[in-house]
């Protein structure tokens, strides 16, 4: 008996399950199916989220040969010279939102930037495409989220351009209409559907 | 005609001529002679600084074949959950002192570790080999220098434990008696005499 999948299945690389929901979603638009791969990933220091998201895909396909994609994810703060920039999860992780809204305190410009690079590669392809997703908006005065369980990273003190919720306000349908993320997965949806 | 070298040359991979200066002269107390290598270097995203050192010499080495050595150096404070971390540089680049200072208004657990990780690869070697130098100590209530020009990075506001003066307020040779980058190259400095 041949086995057939009826759908090419794809991989995400990653080891946020936040990150992994917004993408099968939005993948989801492509009839695209993306599986979780929860693996050690390489990155690179480096402030080119491009540079940084292609050596991780390229290090992540070497560890299964399976059709990869993997996405890196910047915050840059104008006021704060694009901090915290490529490092937004070690900042996350360390000094947190209410780090960043110290640092904000007394500032009135507060211009900010979140960007989305996907990296994608399988052994059919030369090199790795990279999909990049981008959304302005400002940094809010203080955390804020629909509900305790709502957002993630800075989701709770980023208010996109045109809008008045945090990211960690919003619902996920809500969110993915115009995050950094869901713009830079779309953009990859529609290079995969028409090259597969 | 054969042309000797009297003492074997190793280069310092690095673009901080700070670095350098400092290394320089530890390394001179070993009857060591150094190069400055100005290299683009590659730095991967870690949480250790032993993997971003191994990384970056192997890196270093691959481009020219010569004995090479880098230097890491990380800053954490307790009351940051360890932030900067590893990302000292890019940290400084953008926050400053000035962002960390911030950071630590009102916060009264100013303990702070420096951390320095030389890493050393030449072709007679199998791997590169570590050496890990630290201090302790805690952050000042403001920058503080001995004139304008001295210190670097994050000297300013470290007070090293059992003195009063910050790093940048210490002459080259008062901080070298017990800085982290000059204890982990006294460290290399022995071993390269032992092993020559």
């Amino acid at each position: 008996m041949v086995f057939r999948l009826k759908r090419r299945v794809i991989f995400f690389a990653t080891s946020n399950i936040n990150k992994f929901n917004e993408a099968r979603r939005v993948l989801a638009e492509f009839k695209i199916s993306v599986g979780m791969l929860k693996a050690k990933s390489l990155e690179i220091q480096s402030d080119c989220l491009e540079e940084v998201a292609k050596a991780s895909v390229m290090y992540a396909f070497r560890r299964c040969y399976l059709p990869i994609v993997v996405e890196d994810a910047g915050l840059s703060v104008d006021a704060l010279k694009g901090f915290p920039g490529p490092y937004a999860a070690y900042v996350y992780k360390t000094i947190g939102n209410r780090g960043l809204l110290k640092l904000m305190e007394g500032v009135k410009d507060r211009k900010a930037r979140f960007e989305s690079v996907v990296a994608y590669f399988s052994g059919e392809l030369r090199e790795p495409v990279c999909f990049v997703g981008a959304v302005t908006g400002k940094i809010a005065l203080s955390e804020r989220r629909r509900n305790t369980k709502a957002g993630f990273g800075f989701d709770p003190i980023f208010v996109p351009s045109g809008n008045r919720k945090t990211f960690a306000e919003m619902s996920l349908e809500e969110k993915n209409r115009n995050s950094h993320r869901a713009n830079a997965f779309r953009k990859f949806g529609e290079w995969y559907r028409a090259s597969a």
